[in-house]
């Protein structure tokens, strides 16, 4: 047989199935060789995947043909949407089955074999169709380099022929390629240049760090400037937990018109703001709010930068960054003086018992502590985290601009065990509305099973509070069951040493358990219902919702 | 302002909204204009929707543009392989946002807002963009009758600043023509002469009905029919209910080698098998191991007719129906004699307390009564439901070609739903193995809510049995975790009134509980956890994994 012939020229054979698997591992899916994760459906998956690569840098999910690829491309066109990268292989019928066009369960009918791969093709920025034994090591090096690279979502389509195929296994010998294509060095010195000039030509610079420098890995690069320069930094939404909320140098969370007002006027009365990695997404700058000028804006980005109106196409920002933190002349900068972030829970106490929005996430910022994960979800949870003053070291995982609720159960989940895979003995605390927690609540289950240190706090407000603000505070499309929400993790199986759930209605009785060092040891899964009165939103919610209702209203 | 103008040449304006949801509610979709029925998510929508459909006809849901139209995708891929009319209305950024190529929540932040629509473009049979006031009224005429007469999905897209635009109120004083072309009566009469002729040179003939004569709605045509000729009819695992099973004409479920053997040896004796709608997938045909020939077949489909290997492509099959009914000549045809078709209890009792597979299908038939929607889910159930004889008037549902688990417990949702809007008070009988349900568990929250009529038979043999027979019969991949079943009603928020649960692990137990009062009337929600072995599978599966294995080996 064929087969044999070229078997017989590899210098060690392995199964195409050995050599992925083993590839992923090396770049970092610990998952991957070791254990079967089995989230409870596809989408979890994804979205777990995606958390899990939040941690550890790099994520994977495998499903089947058809069902379980359309079942999770939600989840994977968010990975792409947020700039996360994400190995989806999917199985699928043999290259046999495929060439008679067969009948088979999950497909259309219609004997074509690709119509749902072309549906992945645009939330992926590689494909690769594993056809040919020859080809598929190449392939798969070539796509995880893609993945890394570009940060985003891959694609690999393995028939079920193809599986224990043998292809070469010495290339395994050397790492996969994962570094990405230097700047042209011209073009780099001459933008380092220009963005020196402004620099130490500014009275007043701000640094404003954003979600694509956490997802194209340039903090290194950021913080040696800061270190360096002591330029104050503002974060945006989805920049939070990007750089150490203690340090001097940090200034708070700017997101246009949603931000405190005294961030504000810093931000806006700086005379240079080097932008790194922004996206400038509605929710992510409280509907187009920002009052920065671009005459006073650098702009560094993955794929290029731009200074004021002039771009620089293909020129990396990693490089530019490096530069400017080694060449910069500290004796040339000004700098203003900074107002000090602090977690504001004395002013936003009253006298009732009831737990506002208000009170809540910055009374968080105290219970926090140095190395925890934090994933918030889409609704109040993204807008109250901004009051929310990390300790050092601090992980955030919100997936502001895609904004699928449900995202959150499974990245908590995957971001859980990215810690643990990572050797990092973290909690992963995660807030989520009652309503998105109902989406995906299933993932619960994953959690227990394999004894994730994750603690939920479930917001219950009784409805979609987020929706209600945008569009119809009494309708009754933004209402939802009343579960018993802490029956759940019994429900799914946890034992009670796996599971402790608790119930929160007064501010008293949070304090109380937010202090309790055994709640603070969180082992396993802890499952905290929080009632928070219907209408009640975080300060960011409110101002954002009505800037958005603004914008509407002039364009219709 | 333009839009008055045009405004003050309508009759009778009525906003798009309201037109659309007029036409909905015309052609069938009760809960479109009367309730909103809020899925917990998205897939479970789609699945619901199709559930719905199947009872009522026609069936459909609203998504958000991106997160929530990905999330469903998967659900309108199944009702387009499964020919089911659906309507997916997606809800899209304004038109002007859209121009102004705005980086909106749920983008892939390229300006694209088009790339969402097309990924639904292989799963539709029409697509209507919902851009301009003056066509919206006949584009969506149009697209609900592409979506009837061919009974697949159809998506409507549908910007926020075009629900409350005007459009001609008058034409919904006509309803939407939703008749399916005549055949060119040339053509039609052709191709009845020609069936007739072998009809009345027949031996043996037998009837064969499949799915897509209940998709494309012929059952009247198929009744009528056999009412005249008494020919022997037998149904496919996918075409089961569609016959009344305590007629004397009825012979049983053929499923090529995963027959019984007498069902295998009549239809496979058969001189002349009128095949109508098949739909030969894999699991539809016990791995495509039919032992009919062509050369004694006549295949009747909604697209066209074949006679033996002579194909008549554009002749539909209502049309030939009709007047083969119409013009057989009775005293031509020739009948063998039929076996009874019988639940088979007692033959499959042992002395085990043990529900073994064998003897829990046939058990159910006698349990079922006249008018229960009987949906069975992907997995042991939908092999084992071939051993239950249907009382008359039961409805089978099933989605044996998509597959995709999970979707029994939205589609039961949605069935059960649709039931009640038709004014049927029936019970819908839900059958879903422990591993599918955990996908879509929440949707039990759904039928909690609207006080829907279901009785759920959870089998829980503690994983993916199915998959077990498939590959890896102790690999870790086929287990899942073991939930507190019978706690789920309550922990999504059931009373006791609501909902009532009941754990059973012996023939006697189930004896009892399905004879009992109370429970055959099936007042709302009853949620049955039957525990069955790990290894036991129903006869139909465990032959059609080992022809699938025996096909696989023999390709690869
Ligand atoms: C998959 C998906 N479906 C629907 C939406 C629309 N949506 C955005 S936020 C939201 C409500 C969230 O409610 P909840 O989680 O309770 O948050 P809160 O009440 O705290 O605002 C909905 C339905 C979405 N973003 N993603
Ligand atoms: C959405 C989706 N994901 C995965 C599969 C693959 N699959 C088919 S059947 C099955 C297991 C079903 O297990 P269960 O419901 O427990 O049935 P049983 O044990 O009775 O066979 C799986 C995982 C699928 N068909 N659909
Ligand atoms: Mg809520
Ligand atoms: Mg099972």
């Amino acid at each position: 047989m064929a087969m044999d012939i070229r078997t017989s020229n590899l210098t060690t054979p392995v199964t195409v199935a050995e050599y992925l698997f083993t590839r992923l591992h090396q770049i970092g899916i610990r998952s991957a060789k070791l254990k079967w994760v089995g989230s409870v459906n596809e989408l979890n998956a994804a979205y777990a995947a995606d958390g899990y690569a939040r941690i550890k840098g790099i994520g994977a999910l495998i499903t089947t043909f058809g069902i379980g690829e359309l079942s999770a491309l939600n989840g994977v066109a968010g990975a792409y949407s947020e700039h996360i990268p994400l190995v989806h292989i999917v199985g699928c019928p043999s290259t046999i089955s495929q060439r008679n066009g067969m009948l088979l369960h999950h497909t259309l009918g219609n004997g074509d074999f690709h119509v749902f791969t072309n549906m992945s093709a645009s939330i992926s920025c590689e494909q690769a169709k594993l056809l040919n034994p020859a080809e598929i090591a190449s392939q798969i090096d070539h796509a995880l380099k893609e993945c890394w690279v570009k940060s985003r979502p891959v694609y690999l389509w393995l028939p079920t022929d193809m599986v224990e195929k043998k292809v070469e296994g010495e290339r395994l010998k050397t790492p996969v390629d994962l570094v990405e294509p230097k700047n042209d060095p011209e073009r780099e010195d001459y933008v380092v240049d220009v963005v020196l000039k402004y620099l130490h030509a500014a009275k007043n610079p701000i640094i404003l760090v954003d979600a694509c420098a956490i997802r194209h890995r340039v903090l290194g690069e950021v913080q040696d400037l800061i270190d360096k320069t002591e330029i104050p930094v503002f974060v945006t939404p989805m920049g939070k937990g990007a750089f150490n909320e203690s340090s001097p140098n940090y200034g708070g969370v700017y997101a246009g018109s949603g931000s405190h007002p005294d961030v504000a006027a810093l931000v806006e009365g700086s005379d240079l703001v080097l932008s790194i990695g922004s996206l400038k997404s509605d929710f992510n700058t409280s509907g187009f709010s920002y009052r920065t000028s671009q005459l006073n804006t650098i702009d560094f980005h993955s794929t290029h930068c731009q200074v004021r109106y002039s771009e620089y196409p293909g020129v990396k920002m990693r490089g530019v960054l490096r530069k400017i933190a080694d060449r910069v002349d500290v004796l040339k900068l000004s700098k203003s003086p900074m107002a000090k972030v602090e977690n504001q829970v004395a002013q936003n106490m009253d006298d009732s018992k009831t737990i506002t929005q208000a009170w809540f996430w910055p009374r968080l910022g105290e219970y926090l502590r140095e190395g925890d994960i934090v994933v918030t979800e889409t609704g109040t949870p993204n807008f109250g985290i901004w009051e929310t003053k990390f300790p050092p070291g601090v992980t955030g995982v919100t997936q502001v601009f895609w904004g699928s609720i449900g995202w959150a159960v499974g990245a908590a989940q995957g971001a859980a065990l990215g810690a643990r895979d990572a050797a990092q003995d973290k909690r992963t605390i995660l807030f989520v509305g009652d309503g998105s927690f109902q989406l995906t609540a299933q993932e619960v289950s994953t959690m227990i099973r394999h004894g994730l240190r994750v603690t939920v706090f479930l917001i219950n407000n009784d409805g979609f509070t987020i929706e209600r603000w945008i569009h119809g505070m009494d309708e009754a499309y933004n209402d939802i069951s009343m579960w018993n929400y802490t029956a759940i993790p019994a429900a799914f199986g946890a034992s009670e040493k796996q599971a402790s759930s608790f119930v929160i209605k007064t501010k008293e009785e949070l304090e109380k358990l937010l202090t309790d060092k055994t709640f603070n040891e969180a082992k396993g899964l802890q499952f905290v219902e929080v009632f928070m009165p219907r209408e009640d939103a975080p300060r960011g919610l409110k101002i954002t919702t009505e800037i958005s209702a603004r914008n509407i209203a002039r364009t219709e």
